[in-house]
């Protein structure tokens, strides 16, 4: 076997949203880009905010030796500060650039954060439905990833969560505004979950950390609150990436936060940098750590896709789909009309529509519609939507 | 414990390189930066060619909707179009995109590769001295690395190679120019490999993979040739970043190319595409992907480098130190004038010079020198050099 056995059986069940994304591309060959309702992945439609431009054109304009070099792993000091007092004020707690990474984006984050804290058969616990990459990224490093089913309404269930921790419990790691569902946890829900892992940590002799994976924070809807984990819980870390708040994922910038009081701190960010670093990551990119420390509060406006929202939820409500309706990200989770999920999206693919299966979110049920799109292609998908419907029912 | 207790051992063996690093921001602020001889990381000092920026900045200036947003996990097709185009000559055999994946940079896809091909327990050999950070790639993907002495004037030991190829070893590394010796293996060298891999594969009952690590490809002097690798060998894989030859190494954009006979081709670049995703690099950073793909063939002036190697090699030599004549990259690796290199690198300190010990690539009893430094610090070390020469003599 030339390749690693574990990857080979990977392949098999490689990620559904690739596979809905690369289907989308054949299928827009074959009918033209307008006649496909790509809604399988949360690639943002609308373009960076203009000063994203030009703060790329003033650094080039004004561009000073070694601008492109090697800086320390975690990246620029001045990057971190300016990064820290921003954040100080989103989690409502004070940070020093001492406590941050800069990281290739989200994934990259993540993927550093479980190599530096987990042990062999070490667990992470996720409310499910959830990205089913988090599976790939605890397995990377030695752990293994515990489901735990979320609320009907998509919130946790914290109880459950209580009762599925172990003794080689490492980690919870949550994702709010979730994807795939939109739901957002309130102040309420962390701060029982904090109770919890209090206590558990204790039971355990030993600290469970709390990871909040946040890339969806600045797309959220009807002025909702999204709390600071961490002025929730000591032994906490956040994550997140620029690519939905600023629309450019392609270019793997994010940013990893430790609270200043987590258990063993110093060891800890050491451990951070060094994963970094040998992960091959070496540090985030250069250019987009100086261009992020100076757009630090800006952001593409989340209002345009609070009404791509609006205009989704009335069309589907109208044709008969049961929903929760997203209070952040951009991304619906409805049922499907039919149990079997996969066949649903098998037909609505008849229309031209591309939707990812709830089982890629270990969700079965349901399908995931990403609607960072265009109005029109949301307009114009419904009469697809409502003919599927009318053909199930 | 709260980090991983393997990441934990490794911080205690962390790179000397870094180390030197930082200990030379440490030294620059108490003694200012041009009273510090920092010898110790290949952060080049030369800075991008012009045409770099003006590639970005008409870039941004004509960007198009999506120019900075998700795309294929192996990268743009039109940019692996231009660096299969361009590789091709280089290597001395057709390649097409699908034969390539544009990664964050050399480190980056050093990580997808081991990913992709290691099952526990499978050794990976390279000849020492070597990069450290190898043993960590190898590592991360539950391989063992098994280094082979290379013989005295830093060519490979192509026999201790074959008679060290065991069962579970699934590659050979190497790197050419080497770091930290500068030496070059010639097409000889790389054909009496791709023999004895031959062979040993039959052996063997499975392909060995040849990995060629080539950063510093486009540095080399005295017009000598650095053979392709992918023409010698069909079970091989070239990976390379663009730090160097465009001194960007911050930016983190490189790529890696596989042969396209070898064998099980298309599992391993399926498998090398889902590492390069679930690793968290998800893709190479999309604006320098496109910037580098305008940039095939174009480099920083190598014969500036040449020219520093020839300042330090004669002033070295005068001070009565011995070393090998690097043929390309940026590092010298003379003999420690005593056993202990750590200490000689301590007395170096005094000097305010900063080398990396030998002890750091895996050979004791020398220490390098990253020479990617202005001549002025090449010239006003010598005294130091000559100083520390006379009292150890």
């Amino acid at each position: 076997m030339p390749i690693s056995t574990k990857i080979k059986a990977s392949l098999t069940r490689t990620s559904w949203i690739r596979k809905m994304f690369e289907e989308g591309g054949r299928l827009k060959q074959l009918y033209g880009d307008e006649n496909v309702f790509d809604f399988s992945i949360g690639n943002p439609n609308l373009d960076p905010p203009e000063s994203f431009h030009q703060t790329i054109k003033h650094l080039i304009d004004n561009h000073q030796s070694g601008q492109h070099g090697y800086m320390p792993n975690v990246g620029y000091i001045d990057v971190r500060q300016s990064v820290a007092e921003y954040l100080s004020t989103e989690q409502g707690i004070t940070l020093s650039p001492d406590d941050l990474i800069m990281t290739c984006g989200a994934a990259g984050a993540l993927n550093v954060i479980f190599k530096a804290i987990l042990d062999p058969g070490d667990q992470v616990i996720c409310p499910s439905p959830y990205f089913v990459e988090y599976g790939f990224y605890v397995d990377n490093h030695g752990g293994t990833l515990k489901t735990v089913p979320s609320t009907p309404d998509f919130y946790m269930d914290i109880d459950a969560i209580g009762k599925a921790i172990e003794p080689n419990t490492k980690a919870i790691l949550i994702n709010s505004p979730n994807n795939p569902t939109g739901q957002v946890y309130s102040r309420g829900h962390i701060e029982m979950l904090a109770h919890v892992l209090e206590q558990k940590s204790k039971a355990n002799g030993r600290s469970i950390y709390l990871i909040s994976d946040e890339p969806y924070r600045k797309i959220s809807y009807d002025n909702i609150k999204i709390p600071g984990i961490l002025s929730c819980y000591e032994n906490s870390i956040v994550c997140t990436s620029y690519s939905k708040d600023l629309s450019i994922p392609g270019e793997r910038i994010g940013h990893l936060a430790v609270h200043p009081k987590a258990s063993d701190k110093s060891d800890l960010m050491q451990a951070l940098a060094m994963a970094n670093r040998i992960l091959g990551f070496v540090n985030a990119p250069a250019l987009m750590q100086r261009v992020v420390a100076r757009m630090q509060g800006k952001q593409i406006d989340s209002g345009l896709y609070q009404s791509k929202r609006d205009l989704l939820c009335s069309g589907l409500k109208k044709a008969g789909y049961m929903f929760t309706v997203p209070k952040g990200a951009f991304y619906l989770f409805p049922k499907s009309p039919i149990p079997d999920d996969v066949a649903f999206v098998g037909e609505l693919q008849k229309e031209n529509i591309l939707a990812v299966p709830g089982s890629g979110f270990g969700c079965p049920g349901h399908f995931r519609i990403s609607y960072c799109v265009s109005d029109d292609t949301i307009v114009r998908s419904m009469p697809g939507f409502e003919r599927v419907m009318k053909k199930l029912l």
